[in-house]
């Protein structure tokens, strides 16, 4: 069996692991980033510690595959900018990897990443298209088309989570109006909740810094039947369902796999996204289009970097 | 060189051409469609008007290609369903046509086809990635990514002019709400107009009946200072901006490509779109991307179907 490494590289810790091309993980682990001390530092301390896994394995690994925040400029090898990582840009990644550790590496982009660990171990497995979603702070996309990682044309697309949902709606991180992020993310609920809340000083959410307000709180709320929550729990489900429509009239995909925090919500909460969506889309392409979470639960990271480094053997 | 020939497949006309791979027609011409005569009929006709215009052209044809309104059927090489050319869903056009001719044929969809065209012969010559949009009664979406034609996931997909812009926008023929179809389409002007047409009883807007309504007439009547035409005029360059931006996010392209009724507003109306997308789209992604219109003219069609044979090849 064909064995790659696997490496989520985060601004606070990096998960690895060996990988098969089964999805079994041979051996595995995490380390702290450091990124304070700067990418050559981060660099080394990637190598040795994916270095260690190898042996600790006793596998034959072919390359390592890494998954990166931030977008990738895949010419130089290197992660434009990201949270944690900042000034990075000018480091060649890639190349100092595979100087330090003497096997072939692959950087992708970690939403990127994800979508290809569902394509190969996955929810996604016998799709030839697929939109993935990473739900969380933000949304993160990915998409597999026809076949093949598509990054959007110039290396640095996919970025699902700011289409326009609502040109008057509110305002997204990104200066537009009414992205999808604005309204079915954490960062986006924050800025919801923040500019509306006076209006409902019943609401138990204003009890709540805005800092704690996120996803997982709403819905709790919203269970224990605070009216207002229920509204942004409400909104939230009716966008993801037009957001995931227009993907589907879009792509016309095999699947739509939702990933990250948000999906531990449960199966009431996928179930009505995907009650929206059927009302949203054309018959003819959401008819046998999945709209399922991740299987890959906390290793999807790792997974998602070694698919990577898999696939492009 | 090598030459196809293309049908350019209309409820009304026929059009066709021999086309060489350099763009130039050796032969062309058009017919009546007689669609009320049937799908065999049309058939015949359809082919006895290509075998005319090759032996016309003198030049060797490898094979030929069709656009067709409609969403095609590529396992059963139909089309499923078009105005004017109802209940064809049966006819197995593809085999048919072969069969009548003696030559190989591709049946595809006619915006897909343009955007082939344009790949070929037109704005999109040195682009991996195009996002095409046909703009006329409605918005029909073409896309070429990473170098091949993206017909959707499952074959029918690519409907770019139903991806909702604003939730809570007027009503789509579609069903759905805010579309960008219901923005920037004639049957969207006329629907807006519609509804809004008698809060403007000064407009000049209010003495048309509202079947003469489309984007040309609200064009012409806001340059001679028309209020409300500004107005309906001013929202859909907003909304191409909002469109657009969202495609370019989604795909990164090297081109957004416009062809259709609408362009013919001219270049200050491109550039009132282009403005508007560059407020619109992320930096790193519109900053390159050119955003043209069609150079084909009026032979668009039967250069986008030949096109698609001349890539067969």
């Amino acid at each position: 069996m064909k064995y790659a490494a696997g490496l989520d590289l985060g601004g606070t810790n990096i998960a690895g692991g060996i990988v098969g091309e089964d999805g079994t993980i041979a051996a595995g682990g995490s380390i702290k980033t450091h990124a304070d001390r700067g990418p050559d530092h981060v660099i080394r301390s990637m190598g040795d510690f994916v270095l260690g896994m190898i042996e600790e394995s006793g596998k034959e690994v072919a390359s390592i595959g890494i998954g990166s925040p931030g977008p990738i400029d895949h010419e130089k090898g290197s992660i434009c900018e990201a949270p944690n990582l900042h000034g990075w840009g000018e480091t060649p990644v890639l190349a100092k990897m595979e100087e330090y550790t003497g096997y072939e590496c692959v950087l992708e982009n970690d939403a990127d990443a994800a979508c290809m660990g569902e394509k190969l171990f996955g929810a996604g497995r016998e799709c030839d298209t697929i939109v993935h979603l990473t739900l969380g702070t933000g949304i993160g996309g990915g998409l597999f088309i026809n076949g093949r990682l598509f990054r959007g044309g110039k290396g640095s697309g996919a970025e699902l989570g700011h289409m326009v949902l609502n040109a008057d709606g509110y305002r997204c991180g990104c200066g537009r109006k009414g992205c999808f992020e604005a309204y079915c993310s954490d960062a986006g609920i924050r800025t919801q909740v923040k500019e509306e809340i006076e209006g409902y000083p019943d609401s138990e959410c204003s009890r709540f810094d805005i800092s704690e307000i996120n996803f997982k709180l709403i819905r709790e709320l919203a269970r224990k039947g605070d009216v207002y929550a229920e509204k942004v729990y409400q909104r939230v489900v009716r966008y993801f369902g037009i957001g995931i429509g227009n993907l589907v009239n879009i792509f016309n995909p095999h699947a739509v796999i939702l990933s990250g925090g948000m999906i531990k919500a449960g199966e009431e909460f996928i179930q009505g996204i995907r009650d929206k969506v059927f009302e949203e889309a054309f018959d003819s392409m959401v008819g046998d289009c999945r709209i399922c979470v991740s299987t890959l639960g906390d290793n999807a990271g790792v997974l998602g970097a070694a698919a990577c480094a898999l696939m492009n053997q």
